[in-house]
């Protein structure tokens, strides 16, 4: 095992890191920017290293700063967390040269994962389905015209190094698709400094659902089930579960979309934690949108419902471990839902709403778990996210998770800051999220009505 | 199922009952005194009634208030939480009367468990091991000398109607007793109300070891194995865990010690939630201590345990639901510790600390449970127990779950009051705990050291 681990990231899954740390025995080493000297991971780490001012690319996105970090305080091991550098091929390859332990896979697989429209060809091969396109990076208009004409408008087009739902244009005709395709690329080209983009087939009214992996390095394997992710507002997520509660999902289709995600991280050798994202359709057809190869926001509801601690697998493979689970062992117990509470304003198009939160009353109890690293009198900056928790809810049904999400976010106080927990609620008391009839454009029509 | 559940209780017990009713769709109905008009279950019910002053007596044991209350908003079923009126039968049968349904067992199981020497007596026809005594109460010191000498020294005097650690005395030996009969007698009557005492045996450095069980209305009973509460400070229990770290208890033990306490209760034709304590040995004998018949400040760590909600399984029995649990079904997975977190001041004979909490942080993430009702802001008032809250760690083995607790305590930050984290710490950091190697006198001799 590891005798230190430096963390870099900031907020709850930087808290949430250092406590799976704690459990394992191993130090930890939390960095900061100046203006998170009294964030909560700065102030429970073992030590503390500040590694410059507050904009990312000064601080929690500056590699060399993260490496004498690292070398100040003997960290043999590095946890990207999710953001910032954990999907960095570039990072994971210079602490390799360094000698210290990136938690995560390795460099390899995060540039055969990061470049979407090459992974999309991998993963065809690889026998995991994909939406039917361009199989790779489009050349020309008239190269977009002809595969459009093949595979059948509508069309999306989208950046090849896209991601986070930037570069990403619907287009319903022939008509539309020159401009749209010079936009996506001009946008491609502002987000991710490449104008390659790539063109996939539309599916109508899909769900986001993405299966969670974990890859030894020694050759097993094994998925976790499913998260549903679709309720989604500008492509950020807003609420996820476990079991998705589609009627499609059944435990054959589980079966198949697990295998599937495993076959795609054979495909590039992939080690550590993952998640494969998919569209379902609602003929229970999944097709391969992207893997993220990092822990994920969403990792609790999938904790709680296969009695996993995710991120102390992660370290745990990271250090040569094996996986002790079996596949055979592993089935969803009871059901979970995660609401992300963030300082924003839904009255003006949720805005984020950084400041003091003056007071703060979170819920407990059987089945609650509260993963922050706000506490009362912290001032939430305007550089990083506005997250003030997540909020997660297990019981043995779906049903008794609704009515349990429901009483805490009633519960739950926050002051001195706007927050979505109206809208949340709003959301949890919804007939059709109550009779899990949504996908991924259901908050977007919502807000709409 | 009930429409509406009055509470007749505060704190934290009180916001997790309102919350097992929201969950349930029930609504709810807290009573407050006056001093507690800015408690949490006053704030979160449906409806709040204040039924008195702040001492007890016209208050939270003020029946006739009680009952006013559920008149007055409707309510057709009380839950009585713990201590307060919880064992009390003419309550029981009074709100039987009045046509409201005590979620409890009936007022005769009450009465047969509330006599503890009768309760023995009982215990022993049924076959469940009692310690050797005086099978009921004791008429004269001379009949005390008698059965003494049969028994053997040492031997403990203890008063018919007691409970709490109130009204017990060891006697080494003869000289002894005379004096420990009398003080003995006179507690139980300032206590108790009832001079009436009892002789049991002395058990060499026991362990207390209780059992969970379900018993519904239709004649169902299940158990849920046991926690273990032997760490005690006064007869006041500051850490309980489950499964019994023992090397006694095993599989074979867990299931005699779960079949004896199910013939306990259909001895007393008992339903609904209840606790059967015993001591346990160093060879694995167990000898029946006492019946509590209601759900006790420990439940959450068996919730975590063994998946299920005791409260709203209490709820459902006393709504006629049938158990819908097997035993053979029912098995620990994992552990739990619980620390009750307090107002109390170690340096000063633990003595209460009420006051306002200027701060307070508690620690959240995978596998911690907190029941509270104490909020920044909030007074902690004189005339209740000083409690801040119930920590729960629950983790995949006992030494991963003690770790979770290391750090859960570690980050737990109060203000304004002095408290007994620091003193937990020094408990879950302890070489004899960590071994699992401690019985009912451990934290007493800690101390004394």
């Amino acid at each position: 095992m590891f005798d230190k681990v430096l963390i870099a990231n900031r907020g709850e899954i930087a808290v949430r890191i250092i406590r799976a740390c704690r459990e394992l025995g191993v130090r930890t080493v939390a960095v900061c920017s100046t203006a998170d000297r009294q964030a909560l991971h700065a102030q429970i780490a073992d030590e503390t290293v500040c590694i410059g001012p507050a904009p990312t690319k000064e601080s929690y996105l500056d590699m060399r700063a993260i490496v004498s970090a690292c070398e100040v305080t003997g960290a043999d091991a590095v946890h990207p967390g999710f953001g910032f550098l954990s999907e960095n091929a570039a990072f994971a390859r210079l602490l390799q040269r360094c000698d210290i332990k990136f938690i995560g896979p390795d460099a390899e697989s995060i540039e055969r994962m990061g470049d979407k429209a090459q992974a999309k060809i991998t993963m065809k091969r690889a026998g995991v389905p994909v939406i039917p396109g361009s199989d790779g990076v489009v050349r020309s208009l008239e190269d977009a015209k002809a595969i459009s004409r093949e595979i059948g408008y509508p069309v999306m087009v989208k950046a090849s190094a896209g991601g986070g739902g930037r570069g990403i244009r619907k287009v319903m005709d022939e008509q539309e698709l020159e401009k749209a395709y010079t936009a996506a690329q001009q946008e491609a080209l502002n987000f991710f400094g490449s104008a390659e983009v790539y063109l996939e087939k539309f599916i109508e009214n899909p769900r986001h659902v993405e299966v969670q992996i974990l890859c030894d390095e020694h050759g097993n394997a094994v998925h976790f089930g499913e998260r549903d992710c679709s309720l989604q507002r500008r492509n950020q997520k807003v609420l996820e579960e476990t079991p998705c509660p589609s009627p499609q999902m059944t435990p054959a289709l589980r079966q198949k979309m697990g295998e599937a995600s495993l076959a795609a991280a054979r495909a590039v050798g992939y080690k550590n934690a993952g998640t494969v994202e998919y569209l379902l359709d609602g003929e229970g057809n999944f097709y391969f949108m992207e893997m993220n190869t990092r822990i994920q926001v969403e990792h609790p509801i999938t904790e709680m419902v296969y009695g996993v601690d995710l991120v102390k697998q992660q370290i745990r493979i990271a250090a040569g471990e094996p996986i002790t689970f079996r596949q055979e062992e592993i089935a969803p117990q009871g059901h979970a839902i995660e609401c992300r509470i963030n300082a924003e304003d839904p009255a003006h198009g949720f805005r984020p709403c950084p400041g003091e939160v003056s007071s703060l009353y979170m819920p407990g109890g059987p089945g609650i778990r509260i993963d922050s690293s706000v506490y009362a009198g912290y001032t939430i900056t305007p550089y990083y996210d506005s997250m003030i928790a997540k909020l997660i809810a297990y019981a043995p049904t779906r049903m008794e998770a609704i009515a349990k999400m429901r009483w805490a976010l009633a519960e739950f106080l926050v002051d001195g800051v706007q927050t979505n927990i109206d809208y949340q609620l709003s959301i949890i008391a919804d007939p059709n999220f109550i009779a899990g009839d949504y996908d991924n454009g259901y908050l977007t029509r919502k807000l709409e009505q």
